[in-house]
């Protein structure tokens, strides 16, 4: 069993209206020392064991569901769960 | 400066309808191996230095507005940026 984390952020070269959105609000909230926001998504993952390579898998169903890889970009963390 | 990232899950208990979603998607596609999946918010943050810790300001920030506390939980890491 493996526990996955994947991080999908839009990349640098994208605007992220709804990160400006939020700096905006924590600006009225008189947070001003917040510079940039910028809001992506978090998966976490459980993956039972399998023939092939959990990586593989794992980049397959970023590249084709997870991520819009025109515009975004994704890191991923495996680390194996103990059995119980 | 300091480079903040939150991650905001919901809490255990709270049931995630777009991870279940995302997670029938993923078998209809053939990868039977993913067991959970489980959708949060991740936020990346710019601070400029101010004159209290960047840790209060934080978890005020989070429990004011990034996170619904009654059905989310958030953790965060706080790094220093090098000034250029």
């Amino acid at each position: 069993m493996y526990f996955v984390k994947v991080y999908v952020t839009y990349k640098d070269s994208v605007l992220d209206p709804q990160g400006e959105a939020v700096k905006g609000a924590v600006h009225r909230m008189g947070y001003t020392e917040i510079e940039e926001i910028r809001i992506g998504k978090y998966f976490e993952i459980k993956v039972s064991a399998a023939d092939r390579p959990v990586e593989e898998m794992i980049e397959e169903v970023c590249d084709k569901l997870l991520a819009n890889v025109n515009m975004e970009s994704y890191r991923y963390e495996i680390s194996a769960l103990e059995e119980v």
